[in-house]
């Protein structure tokens, strides 16, 4: 049976000639093309290896000092058919050329989007940080696992050290309590969740939700999605996500195990009054989480931490280094101030990985902790630009970028054609704003202005995409109109580039 | 009250002298020392950076070469406590100098462990292919998200290919169906359960586990732990991940809703029947997910994909490219053969993100489908290697490390002082065996020689890592005593290293 072959499953291939096909493409390569065969670990593969990486190496610095050049546009745009045909992105059966490889990082670099470039300004994980690039080379070229401290020593070290210090920022008494890093906010927050309702009910793990009461959690409107995601995933459903009093659903046979605060709303940067929910959790004795994934870093900065003030009361809370402290994708961390909770809500014992008679202190080896199996190392590029900078540098970056979204608030706040959507100085660096054009400035009927302004952000955006000289993102929201949605995240940014950006919706924006 | 400063809650910062400190920091470093604020965005940051980075590279370079010698260890292993006290690494107030950086990824590496050499057995994901490894530091450079096109162009589209790719070698029909790249194979099979439960009972989403019956899920008593994972998270219960009879228990009330079969269990690397299973799942309409997170890439082999007949059945597949072809971690599928599925399960409709006025085809748009709302660039190493390689590239290195570990077989399974830990041939690369020191050999009481035989693995490999020579792992299972489990997922190993484990495990171990 083993060499059984099922021609009917094997759509995929291109008709093998004979076996020496693959050898010829692995044992010999033509004299002047190389080949991923001549690589290390082939035997003299040193040299070549060496040599194809410092190209690698060269495609990246051009790209990078590039990114940085306000002379350089932000994106090369293509509608998605227009690109697909415009290289050969499809996989074959047979290998390609080390020189086909270094084409194919280029064109994947010409039309990647510039999320470093000072004028970029779309969303959040802007920029890029040198420091933090060279620690993400690094932790590809280790290329291991964060489950156990076998595999990972330095690396699970170095969480533990950060995790520690992060929650000595957030205000927890010798910087007690546990957590981890997961692969984003939403997955964090989901966490907070699920370790929420362990707490409450801890026979919810072999049994599952039918043997608890129907439970609800809250939330603020304006909280990211992820909450009602989670909710979603977990089975306690999106209906069970509600903005409502604690109060009036306790009467109504819910029973609330969950509040998530949000410290920095996606869409206004907002922050709730911790203090004041801290007051309401304790009362009724509900887990607090903070959603910090945004806001999270204002603890950094002592100008701003006060916006967070209560966050030590909290259960657990999300933080993202990766969108105000600039740190490259992924790099999310979920405190928790109860410690031993989050194993024993997750663990399963799995013997082949979490051997009880190893020789070192078992402790270290924290993938029974997480839903995940394998972990990525998210920890080495945050704890080297946080040695890089200080948490000095940190909080001079932060503060920047306050000031640079400060600066567009006064500027557009009285400026003809622009009226903000929120009213007051943003709390954090989301600036919310609609432009209208001259065209529809003067309208009176405002039912009329409001349809006009609907389409307005859409094409001055997808302007700016086609010129490629700016990227900032729009949105509608209830019952307003499409509007700017500045985030400012990127350090490299500033005052003039704010200018630009005005100067560049006035003149795409001028003739709607 | 925006300057406002709470005292009470700024432990973590030495006292502020001044904000010149800051400035100080950040604008003017002395003469002979470089710090980060010298690198880009600095005006003149082109050179300083263009160093840094190739001195990092330089550091990076050596110690590939030196992960491929077979002369340099595996490990220099450390007890935690140790490893904390040799170096400093606490993180500061103030910011180190560039030198000190580049001291501490020096650091970083010399503890590392090196996965990439051909003598590191120890678990999955060993091996580094240089053209994963560049395409994963370009990964890191470009810095962006999944989430949308607008920010991924290049990186969309690739996802998009590969995943068709991976649909065809499956065998659904011209590659129809969706799919997710994810972090990881503990989470590929919680959305795998998630969707089968949104299938059946597509309520869920919004009323929660309260809405539906009980449920139950069915998996082999070998499965991957992330089962029981899921399970718990999702509110379905781990008591209700069950290896029965399904027609036993829906006879009890219990809704059978999903199955999953494993293609490569962890530890035996055994696949299940799915040809067989598929007959049952479809009689009883239940989802069936193929777990081949570790033997999915058996399908890229002509000569092994029969082990996954009747995959092609299946409504979902979790295969991960980061472990046997040596992808650079994480790279994790979900390939799912129902369309729109995913999106009408996950999907929130943020409008911030999701925007339904852009001016391209929304479908490219992936985050809805996603738990993630962030979501990491994994595709692009795989992407690369597989135009490097070619579908027959991945093909022959498979094979390889088949060979290997029918080599090693064939090598202990009659050898004096080896017993298998299961009968036959291993069907994956696991081969699973005691090693049997001459002192119990004979030993004719059969607990006492249990007894003696399960401290043997764990101190041999507590002295493998101390002399930092070659690692492999051990584990008991039910009522087996601690065994090696040799998993060969490395195409750098030989026929030699195989030899060199044995030989090693034959010295450390021959006087205990």
């Amino acid at each position: 049976v083993e060499h059984r072959r099922n021609q009917e499953s094997q759509p995929v291939f291109t008709p093998l000639k004979s076996l020496n096909d693959i050898l010829f493409y692995f044992t010999h390569t033509s004299q002047n093309v190389s080949s991923l065969a001549d690589l290390l670990p082939a035997m003299d593969g040193d040299t070549k290896t060496m040599t194809f990486l410092q190209e690698v190496v060269d495609i990246l610095m051009a790209y990078i000092v590039e990114s940085f050049d306000r002379e350089t546009k932000v994106i090369d745009f293509h509608y998605p058919n227009e690109l697909l045909q415009m290289n050969n992105w499809e996989l074959q059966d047979e290998p390609a050329t080390l020189d086909d490889i270094l084409i194919s990082c280029r064109a994947t670099l010409k039309y990647a989007i510039k999320t470093a470039h000072p004028r970029y300004f779309n969303q959040l994980s802007t920029g890029l940080d040198m420091v933090g690039l060279a620690a993400d080379w690094l932790t590809s070229t280790a290329n291991t696992n964060m489950f156990t401290y076998e595999v990972a020593p330095v690396f699970v070290l170095l969480e533990y050290v950060s995790l520690k210090k992060m929650r000595e920022i957030i205000g927890w008494q010798d910087g007690r309590g546990d957590g981890i890093f997961s692969p984003g906010g939403a997955i964090s927050n989901m966490y907070a969740m699920l370790l929420a309702r362990f707490k409450m009910f801890p026979e919810v793990k072999e049994k599952g939700m039918s043997s608890v009461p129907r439970l609800v959690a809250f939330t603020s409107e304006h909280s990211h999605f992820s909450i009602k995601k989670g909710a979603a995933a977990l089975g306690i459903g999106t209906e069970s996500v509600i903005s409502a009093q604690l109060k009036r659903d306790m009467s109504q046979g819910f029973v609330p195990f969950f509040v998530s605060a949000t410290a920095g709303t996606t869409v206004y940067g907002a922050f709730d009054p911790l203090i004041a929910i801290s007051d309401v959790c304790k009362k009724y004795n509900v887990w607090m989480h903070v959603d910090g994934a945004w806001g999270g870093s204002l603890l950094m900065s002592r100008r701003h931490r006060w916006k967070l003030d209560g966050v030590d009361r909290a259960n657990s809370v999300t933080w993202n280094p990766h969108k105000m402290m600039s740190v490259p994708l992924q790099c999310s961390a979920l405190l928790v101030r109860e410690e031993g909770l989050m194993q024993n809500c997750n663990q399963m014992h799995a013997c082949y990985l979490f051997q009880q008679d190893k020789h070192y202190d078992l402790s270290y080896d924290t993938g029974d902790k997480a839903l995940q199996c394998g972990r990525h190392v998210d920890i080495f590029k945050l704890w080297l630009m946080w040695r890089a900078k200080g948490t000095i540098g940190f909080e001079a970056q932060i503060d920047k970028c306050l000031e640079l979204s400060e600066y567009l608030y006064n500027k557009i706040k009285d400026r003809e054609g622009y009226e903000m959507v929120f009213d007051g100085k943003p709390q954090h660096t989301n600036v919310c704003f609609w432009y209208l054009p001259p065209g529809i400035r003067y309208m009176e009927d405002k039912e009329e202005r409001k349809k006009h302004l609907h389409k307005v952000a859409p094409v001055i955006k997808a302007r700016m995409m086609e010129y490629g000289t700016t990227m900032v993102s729009y949105q509608p929201q209830g019952d307003k109109v499409n509007f700017f949605r500045m985030v400012i995240s990127n350090p490299a940014a500033t005052f003039e580039d704010i200018d630009f950006l005005i100067e560049e919706i006035e003149r795409l924006g001028q003739d709607l």
